[in-house]
């Protein structure tokens, strides 16, 4: 609870007009685009500048008020969620591209830039900036920062983290940091801005960033390889990379989820084949001419029924925009939809997709997988009904043997979405009692109150929600 | 001073032979390769597994004893110097290559590795590891991830931060905990892989690291740009990268370094040029010549006096060992070689080159630059005489200078080398109060009792050794 007192000083801070605390503006922000995840907030505050920021941190850490810094809320485990009431942080107001240094290949942004404006701007003159989650539409940088957000051309290019260069961040005791600089090269002292980066607004408001470019790949090629046989499709992805070909993008998707897409799109997707791989080149055109060349052998080689070119950059697009639809598709077949993001070492992929079937099967549930496949990095998804106790019983139990059968293939419990509260009762699974200890201490040195994002990342109990036997 | 008690616990974990307490032992190990250094250790002990590594670190937490984790001490920060005794630890008999996983591109090593022996390894098979750290012939891994060594590739490779995808560390307080995995994407939590690295011993000891590899490139090729105007050779950097080409590597060397590194080589080197630029690029072969063709013209407009292709991988080669040998040339001059990596936005490199020389000409001390211009990581050194008190305030004054001059260009006062004690007076520039108060705030939660290579990156007292106005 806000009091009237305090209320009156973080309107001081940003004016009447942008501090909200109406029911309809606390409803608009109780939740994310995690499903069966929801808590009003008490009051929304949307800053103009750091300074403000920094006034608001000091003051939420003087009265123990929690704050959850969001973007457009698109993460998919509950990280926005303000799950113990407090201040909703929004960056409307700062959301503006400061610069784009051609010379030095940076652009520097505030934190409220949706991703595609800022891939659009840097594009215009022939830079790239490789990150693309699949929301990159209406994501947010500093949202994909927080979450350290992968996406499509991850193999290839990396992840958000690998772009960031340097950070202004508002510590929990109002302390403005500036990290790292417009260097290749930096070791003046720890790694701040990559402890950041992936913080999930546990350790610091992020409120400026410097990210780095890349120059724009001189074309591209798009091919989709046909599949009667799962297994000879995930085989397909680790022959590639082992004949030393990094493609941009390697995505896998499944049957039941090509249907979903294709009835979606409506793109002329195959709906007849086991599973598919979306694959990319770019780069020069004689190098990318030549790996896809060797990429379709491989398919060929592992049983591919078809591999198809796309013929013009509009089929290559549409394909493209077809993967990253893939949840909104899924989204319509039920009231709920949970895509999750086991990832598991490539070489693992083929053992992790039979892997997921089989638990399906057992927990009779459906479950359709698609994924970055070349970075390991799957998304089973189940569409379900959140009021069908005994269904949403079995989808839990079923992705917590996903969970503990990818770490058991040397993965992880989550490849890009982050932990947030949603898979914070599982992170102990993958760190062991000492790597959650190591975590929890830098916690709560940087937020011994606790106000940054509470129950994020690290669960109020360590305690699994559904007991398995592993 | 460890007690006779302890040092029979210290012998019982590692056995008489692997705890060495002789004062020849102890003085081989009271330096690194950072003038000016000296402290003697109080032993020296060398365990053969992570769990003599946990046992080791358990007694030193209870009984305050400091551990300083050494490599090969090629480090320039007096990173590894043990200032305040105690403990040297050496991985010595934890230098196993464990695996190189073909199939995931990694491999996994022990700390005590020597760099060339992986790069060779991993090479033989068609695969790369690009950090290369002039030291790399006798360097560590174990040290270049505590140092986040970097290299000649860096500029289009990265650094050691960027290769690292999982770490065992054993926290002060004697936990083992595993970081990451064989994963292109993991957000399991912050991202303690890379709080370690770079973190130069004093969080952790570092037991095993597993790292990225990338395909070896098809072919590579490396020429020599002259120059007459040194602010020309520095435009010509920044006129390549933002021509949209980033070459492999791009080192700048003066003339007074010219000389002495030919006088050390004799490869036939120009000396009477004023600079010179040392270009590689490497990639499919097609690329490779377009980009050689284009940085040539881009060098040519800027007024090189020519360009030298190199006409053999042999002569390349002894052009690339020349320029790594700059320090061992520049070492040969005078008793004492003070090196520095002061590191700047590429676009600054000409303004900073100049300012190097200008303030070398006001403190009277001369000054041989070079170091990877297409990072902005300079290394101007000096060759003197520690025994020369005048001459050294002169070139602590010059050092001084160049750092606030670096940082005045939006750089930083270290880019490859690391803080350690050296530098540990002037991380404040950088960070300001509240950054250095950031990094406190984590040292102090993992390493309470200030055990872990006391003395690096924090400086005991923050007061700089010369007052230089600004």
């Amino acid at each position: 609870m806000i009091s009237t007192s305090l209320k009156k000083q973080f309107i001081e801070v940003v004016g009447e007009d942008h501090y909200r605390d109406s029911s309809a503006e606390r409803l608009v922000y109780s939740y994310d685009a995690t499903p069966n995840f929801q808590s009003m907030p008490d009051a929304v505050i949307v800053p103009r500048t750091t300074q403000e920021v920094s006034e608001i941190v000091k003051l939420c850490n003087e009265h123990r008020v929690p704050i959850v810094p969001r973007g457009s809320g698109t993460n998919l485990c509950a990280g926005t969620c303000p799950t113990e009431g407090g201040l909703v942080l929004l960056f409307t107001h700062m959301n503006r591209i400061l610069e784009v240094d051609e010379e030095n290949l940076t652009v520097t942004v505030q934190p409220g830039v949706v991703t595609l404006d800022l891939i659009n701007e840097v594009e215009a003159r022939g830079l790239f900036y490789p990150p693309d989650p699949s929301s990159m539409k209406i994501s947010t940088i500093g949202g994909n920062i927080n979450e350290n957000s992968g996406g499509l051309r991850g193999l290839k290019y990396g992840v958000t983290r690998d772009y960031v260069l340097a950070l202004e961040a508002v510590l929990p005791n109002g302390d403005i940091v500036r990290t790292g600089g417009k260097l290749a090269k930096d070791v003046a002292g720890y790694d701040l801005t990559r402890l950041f980066v992936g913080s999930e607004g546990t350790l610091c408001v992020i409120t400026e960033a410097t990210l780095k470019l890349v120059p724009m790949p001189e074309t591209k090629q798009t091919m989709l390889a046909l599949y009667q046989d799962i297994e000879a499709a995930a085989k397909s992805v680790s022959n590639i990379i082992s004949n030393r070909i990094i493609p941009a993008t390697l995505e896998f998707l499944d049957q039941p989820t090509l249907e979903v897409v294709e009835d979606f799109a409506k793109i002329g997707l195959p709906t007849d084949v086991k599973a598919v791989l979306l694959i990319e080149q770019d780069g020069p055109r004689e190098v990318v001419e030549r790996d896809m060349k060797r990429m379709e052998e491989v398919c060929l080689e592992n049983q591919a029924v078809s591999v198809q070119l796309a013929a013009t950059e509009v089929e290559a697009e549409a394909l493209r925009t077809a993967r990253r639809s893939a949840l909104s598709a899924l989204a319509r077949l039920k009231p709920t939809t949970i895509l999750e993001d086991a990832t598991v070492p490539r070489s693992e992929i083929a053992k992790m997709v039979k892997a997921i079937n089989e638990i399906a099967e057992r927990h009779d549930v459906k479950i359709c997988t698609f994924g970055h496949a070349g970075d390991g990095n799957l998304h089973p998804t189940v569409a379900t009904d959140a009021r069908d106790h005994d269904e949403m019983e079995r989808v839990e139990a079923a992705f917590e043997e996903i969970f503990a059968h990818a770490i058991e293939l040397g993965g992880t419990i989550t490849g890009e979405h982050g932990v947030g509260m949603m898979k914070a009762p599982y992170l102990e699974w993958k760190l062991g009692p000492e790597g959650i200890g190591a975590m929890k201490m830098i916690k709560q040195s940087f937020d011994p109150n606790n106000i940054m994002n509470p129950n994020k990342v690290f669960a109020k109990e360590s305690r699994k929600r559904v007991v398995i036997s592993r």
